[in-house]
């Protein structure tokens, strides 16, 4: 099915410290990584080094919040930057790695997330990507004046006005409305500019957005749906597709559900670009990995571990049972995702007490931890990648700077041996180095198209 | 009344290609300005060079619709970075000067505002500030879901409460909350974590805010309040005041009026430093500073000149009246601000015909304007200065980068001579060079204080 010549991509997925839940405490770990931009700028340029088409910022408007005292011993979406003013920073450091935030359409207003994301891709020289979320967690509500998150059809809803709102605005100005014509006094040609006078069920915005349209059209448009919601509104709109499967054969599903519903919708199935999550630790020898990993999980706390998969399930509390005892059968509580699927699927079907699955689910966030050489991290990627799984991967490094040090220095060689990712970038544009079309204005030819 | 050895404060506000209406016609301006941000690097690099306090930023969220076609001469609201990933950006690129970025409390979410600002004054090491505005103009509200704006009770009400919103969310984390000890695994001490539980009339608000309190404690908190109504709000909240008055008379008043009415509130005047708009022209000879003058006013069309004045007054139509004839007693429309009241007052006091006050108000968006020598722009700068009328000036550039370049190499060191000016940044914070004081926390000492 895979063209044999076709590259992998790859995503960076920076968070603080790390993916490994207690990453912080490992001795090389920059513990205050959370508000250290020193911190941030170093990583992103290791990305770049590494060839890396984007980094990648998930986000939460809200501390995470249940068992404090236990979360406390991780540094985790406890304090971090916001991701659009860290972006912006970064891409002043940075010369061609795409810069892609996480921006939720709950707590939100489509005119500011349209200029935001205008402005850095303005900043970046067409770098930007806008990772599209809904908010799966109750708590963010209670920051924006409300007592309740919304349910779920009703987000899913709102986030496809916003995201047509958020488009539409992106096209107020034609890419050569402004002519800065200064013998005539001209700045910009009256008939480039296009009011949206949007009003729909949820918001109503009238622009014209106040930025020039941005420099790849639309910035990247990101997703990572994937409840049968979730996926229908990626096939429709997300360009490159995060995903958390544990297995090949659940990696390989979904990606053929997600290319056969975007075909189904007359998109290019090429244009959207599946990239699942990936933890790597990678040493000289296999004994080396997987020391480096017993040692990263020997710092985690039980009640730290037991607190993560909680988490994962949804918020179940899981402290009446016997941590070396089965995971019990449970009820998916309101604030569950997919995840919860995923995880009680891989207790079942390994059979692991709930302290192995916590420790698993702890070491990794759901997503596949593999450990070895370099040759044997690059086999599995390569086999995943070339059986038509994915078409290339998001790194989670279970620790920062190390890990992603390491990954650069001595897995993307061997990648680029194989002739499996770039050597170097192919564009300047996010869009340009991940394949994808710059998108026509809705109002190209004189007339609205949509 | 004045210490003889106080020093001038200077903040420099840009924007785009520069103040003066039409000064991206200029040879030497950079008319794509809005979104070059190679621009704004080097004119932020030149302020610091120059030892500015602080560059500062205004902004509005709509595109300054009246009249598009005349405005389309204008470069100015009509496309712009956004002042937040801008500023952040721009943090990258300069190690000391203090970043004030414009947000409106009116069509913005509190946890967004402090949350962002947190981030840039992290990402910058202490050097941001929040230039809190309420949106005077109409047109905002159609982006957000409105069919009219605020009326102004309402707007400063919900300021009011924005605002000590915001600065309780800073408060959310001890300065000393985070610990990072990779010994025992706590990441933060508990007790060092307040949840706000803001329950108000405009704003629910349950915190805590999802990054470390700022390095300032709190940014620096600006304001522009000229109104009766604004004037008390910046008496309470306001550390850095712009201002806009036209003669030493009324500058004096408002300072006195404006230091006063924070003594009453128990602020140490001090804390309030007033910085009123200046656009200085300066060449080596004061012909050459007029003949520059000239040459920017030649570039402005007179219907432009027109639409800034009818802008100004807040929208009031002046295209029935003769331009070269008085202006005619006017009603203040429902958008007019204090600049109504002063405008008109200029016309009268000098008796201006629509044009010349058209063409005063285009040059300099009514504030002074200053052309001449080296000697004779401090003279100036030094008078109002010493007869107590401000603590400093938020200098406007006519045009950018030119005007600034001049400013910083020639006005700059002849401060500096007079000893009105530093030759080294005091601080590391905007705080610390305005002479300001850290924030206490309101939960220091176990208890809350406010």
């Amino acid at each position: 099915m895979a063209n044999q010549n076709r590259r992998m991509r790859l995503g960076a997925f920076l968070i603080n410290t790390g993916h490994h839940v207690t990453s912080w405490r490992h001795p090389q770990a920059q513990a205050d990584a959370g508000v250290n931009i020193r911190h941030y700028a170093d990583i992103a340029r290791t990305a770049e080094r590494g060839k890396f088409d984007m980094i990648f910022f998930a986000d939460s408007l809200a501390v995470r919040e249940a068992h404090m005292d236990a979360l406390s011993r991780s540094s985790q979406y406890i304090s971090w930057f916001e991701p659009l003013t860290l972006l912006s920073a970064l891409a002043m450091v940075t010369e061609r790695i795409g810069l892609v935030a996480t921006a939720t359409t709950s707590y939100n207003e489509p005119f500011h997330i349209a200029r935001k994301f205008a402005s850095l891709d303005h900043l970046s020289g067409g770098r930007a990507g806008w990772n599209i979320v809904t908010s799966a967690l109750p708590y963010e509500a209670y920051n924006f004046g409300r007592d309740a998150h919304y349910g779920k059809e009703e987000r899913y809803h709102r986030a496809r006005e916003f995201t047509d709102v958020v488009k539409g605005l992106w096209d107020s100005w034609d890419d050569d409305a402004f002519c800065y014509d200064k013998a005539s006094g001209l700045f910009f040609h009256p008939e480039g500019m296009h009011t949206l006078g949007h009003k729909g069920e949820y918001f109503s915005v009238k622009g014209p957005l106040n930025i020039a349209r941005p420099p790849q059209g639309h910035p990247v448009m990101v997703q990572a749906g994937a409840s049968p919601t979730g996926i229908a509104f990626a096939a429709e709109y997300g360009e490159a597709i995060f995903t958390a499967h544990l297995t090949f054969a659940e990696a390989r599903a979904y990606y053929d559900e997600l290319k056969g519903k975007a075909a189904d919708l007359g998109r290019n199935p090429d244009h959207v670009v599946v990239l699942p999550g990936l933890s790597v630790l990678v040493a000289k020898t296999a004994a080396e990995a997987e020391e480096k990993f017993d040692y990263l999980q020997s710092l985690i706390h039980p009640i730290v571990a037991r607190e993560v998969l909680s988490f994962t399930l949804g918020g179940v509390d899981l402290s009446p049972y016997d941590m070396d005892g089965p995971l019990p059968e449970l009820v998916p509580p309101p604030g569950a995702t997919s995840s919860f699927t995923t995880t009680t699927k891989l207790a079942r079907d390994e059979k692991l007490s709930i302290r192995q699955l916590a420790m698993r689910i702890a070491a990794a966030r759901q997503r596949v931890f593999i450990k070895g050489t370099p040759s044997q991290v690059a086999d599995h990627m390569e086999d995943w990648f070339r059986k038509g799984a994915l078409d290339g991967y998001n790194l989670l490094p279970p620790y920062l700077p190390g890990a992603l040090d390491d990954f650069v220095d001595l897995v993307v060689p061997e990648l680029q041996r194989r002739g499996l990712f770039r050597t170097e970038y192919e564009g300047r544009t996010l869009r340009e180095n991940l394949g994808l079309p710059r998108p026509v204005s809705r109002y190209a030819g004189g007339k609205r198209r949509d």
